[in-house]
């Protein structure tokens, strides 16, 4: 009786598992081939996909088939397409082929690295991996690391090793009955930061602002009065971050001066480069990362630009102990005996841990080192190339120097317009760009300035991308002030 | 030349991509078909999957055939199996074939949905799904759901939607001028509450664990006694967490009751049914879900035990605009203009967010709703026998209520020996049942008793599982007495 059942239930058979996977295979190589056909930015209004889409679930099983025709017909047309050599949007996120059999891989495997022994591979790969990655970009090798989801938790948790650095039992007793304690980060660091603090019970008004030079990076003499501030009113400065690659307008701020602050006070020094940290693969880019090596983390993102899935953020500590005592809680079903391994669920607030290293050793191996560098260094001579085109056009102005693969600009046709009319200019520009399809941008604000973002990273994109993106930028900027 | 630079740079060719494809879909059925031709947990040591790895990343590319060959040869005999049908420890995740496809697209689209035009589909999709499947487990349309990675961090979501619920203003203001915050749940609540406390800034001494009955859940006059006595202390008494199905042996606290003690107290109730949640499709089930529909805030987690890979943890709140006051901070590079439409990273830490959605609605159509009712019935089944065998065999002795799929027992041969000679031997038998490499079991403790426990729950689990498990048990045990 049961082995008739059991024929019942179980999973999809292998042989239907075959057809739908070579039928899905081929859909991801089509879409990748044909990606440029679609518009970059998906083009429907809230609401659009969801009342395509039933109230109910099915009562009954439904046919590959028909899921595979509701994916073409009702979902692809709300995809923004992330992967689109057009998306310069945010920090782009591309994923290339062996990240994405990585991925297949991960998820058939399933294995929940919790602890080594429910998935040592998992968990020594990672190490590996990690391991690469520090040699890779010039790090030396007594960073402990740890992958996360997001930078956003990575930052989190090396903000919570920063309040438990400070020594004031914070774990046992919690924040209620202590002094003040003030994290120091500035403007343009990332809004992960600030919900960071907030998640740890430091509230917004115990982050404070340092202000910045010309260029949007950290003034460490304002840092170096602000701890003294502080401390001199009783608060606890305990977490400086400086950002290698801040998100608005990449801006770095001054590691190595910095560092030497924290040293000084004791306080813990993150550094979030979870953007452009990649590209301390390459020798001519070193100069942006010095001091990154006395920070004690580092967050780095291979899924932001280094074609990985999304998700795949690292954090490097060299205080390994510390992040772990302020997460460590082991129950008795998650006790084991291996006592030299990395249980990995000791170092944040995460149990579950998907089998990430795997789809980091595809994208390391297939591309190999060189590969990626010689990836990252056409991402940034291509936006040097536009940096230039805007510098000598007149009717647009630059508002950040371009390090990485970012640009920031902004119209200023003729040059006759108010600063306000500036801003109601430049934001309709970004609206019809973003509504032509052919291009997918964001904007900031810098000195409370509009800003178009260009970014240069998706695995996808050549000089012929970077061109048309100009040129629809100009054509769209005509169009405005002939209308 | 950049037309000749494009080739040698950008992405897999397709055509490669296809042909690796095919052979990692024929893989993974492969894999899956053959999966009990494996040890269940790895019979390796740490350091031996490392020491095969290289100590640096490759300077240059790899072929996919490689890294396939050292897939198998090196990875493979490091993974503890999850998806292997006796694989009966933690709350056992299996993958399914609707799932893992799913995966595969995700990784493809790659889509970050950060906020609703970045994925306006999977945006969408999400809230469908999560709309569906209130209606499925019996919950009110009332409940506003997201999807987070793991349960840990929907719980930590859900304690911090607690402590902002206070109206303390902790957002601005931190907790350091605050009165001590305190967390009710009990010693068999998931290590992870625990956590999100620690991590939220309240201290292990902010966590009330109150006693329970005999069969581990909380008695609710001890709950209503606890929040008395901490507010005459001038304490705030802000979040109690029940669990429906405790980990350790799927204890059930009495909700109703809970409820009615926090709506006096104008507490917030986190229910936490990570893993029994999804039974509540179940007709028959319905009793042990009574006052769920009264929480403030939800955990279930379709990738525990509803065939989703790992990660897809949902928190359902009636409260979100509390949840959202907690976390929402928009920077300028993130601000959109749909304001009907859900942003996502408005309701939690994390920015960055897979399409998890797709894995979902795969495995929801896939299945059908009836589809997958029959199969949890069926390890509900399962569970009940295996319960049998225990009861019925004077040789072992059951050491809690079996309400889902975990039977928690011990072997007590002959009845004679002292408890510590009991937990010594269990122990042992523990071992050696997962030393055979025939399956995987996790030990708790229950009233300082080293429990045994058996998790029914995996995709691929019959009867001949089951009957293999308690034969493995029995002959292990044999095996150690006559030694």
């Amino acid at each position: 009786m049961s082995k008739i059942k059991s024929k019942i239930l179980g999973d999809m058979p292998s042989e239907e598992f075959k057809k739908y996977g070579y039928q899905l295979i081929d859909w991801v190589a089509d879409y990748l081939d044909n990606i440029e056909s679609n518009p970059v930015l998906a083009q429907v209004k809230p609401g659009d996909i969801k009342s395509q889409l039933p109230k109910e679930a099915p009562r009954n099983n439904e046919s590959f088939d028909e899921m595979i025709e509701d994916l073409n017909r009702i979902i692809m047309p709300g995809i923004t397409h992330w992967n689109h050599p057009n998306f310069m949007a945010y920090f782009n996120s591309t994923s290339s082929g062996p990240g994405i059999l990585g991925e297949l891989l991960a998820a058939a495997i399933n294995a929940n690295g919790m602890v080594w022994k429910s998935n040592p591979s998992g968990t020594e790969l990672e190490e590996t991996v990690l391991h690469w990655f520090l040699d890779m970009i010039g790090l030396p090798q007594n960073y402990f690391g740890v992958v996360y989801d997001t930078a956003s938790v990575s930052s989190m948790h090396a903000i919570a090793a920063a309040r438990e650095h400070t020594g004031l039992d914070i774990r046992s007793k919690g924040l209620s009955g202590l002094p003040k304690l003030i994290l120091y980060c500035t403007e343009h660091s990332h809004s992960s930061i600030d919900k960071g603090a907030l998640t740890l019970g430091i509230g917004l008004d115990g982050i404070r602002k340092i202000p910045t030079d010309e260029n949007f990076a950290m003034i460490p003499e304002k840092l170096a009065d602000a701890i003294k501030g502080d401390r001199a009113k009783g608060s606890v400065p305990f977490c400086v971050v400086a950002t290698i690659g801040t998100t608005s307008s990449t801006a770095v701020d001054p590691v190595e001066e910095i560092a030497k602050i924290c040293e000084r006070e004791k306080t813990w020094l993150h550094v979030d480069s979870a953007y452009a940290g990649v590209t301390a693969m390459l020798p001519e880019m070193k100069s942006y990362f010095k001091g990154m090596e006395k920070a004690d983390s580092i967050v780095i993102n291979p899924h932001k630009w280094l074609f990985v899935p999304v998700d795949f953020s690292i954090l490097y500590t060299r205080k390994p102990e510390i992040l772990k005592r302020a997460f460590s809680l082991t129950p008795e079903y998650l006790k084991t005996t291996e006592e030299t391994a990395i249980n990995y669920m000791d170092y944040g607030i995460q149990l579950g841990r998907r089998f990430r290293a795997i789809k980091f050793w595809f994208v390391l191996r297939y591309f190999g080192v060189e590969g990626l560098k010689e990836r990252l260094g056409e991402h940034l001579r291509l936006a040097k190339l536009f940096a230039g085109w805007v510098d000598e056009n007149p009717n647009f102005e630059r508002l950040a120097p371009v390090y990485f693969g970012t640009i920031c600009f902004r119209a200023i046709p003729n040059n006759i317009l108010s600063e306000n009319e500036l801003n109601i200019l430049n934001e309709k520009l970004l609206d019809s760009i973003n509504k032509s399809g052919k291009l997918f941008l964001v904007h900031t604000k810098l000195n409370g300035k509009f800003t178009i973002r260009v970014v240069i990273s998706g695995l996808r994109m050549e000089e012929r991308h970077v061109k048309l993106a100009w040129e629809i930028i100009n054509s769209e900027l005509v169009k405005l002030i002939s209308s």
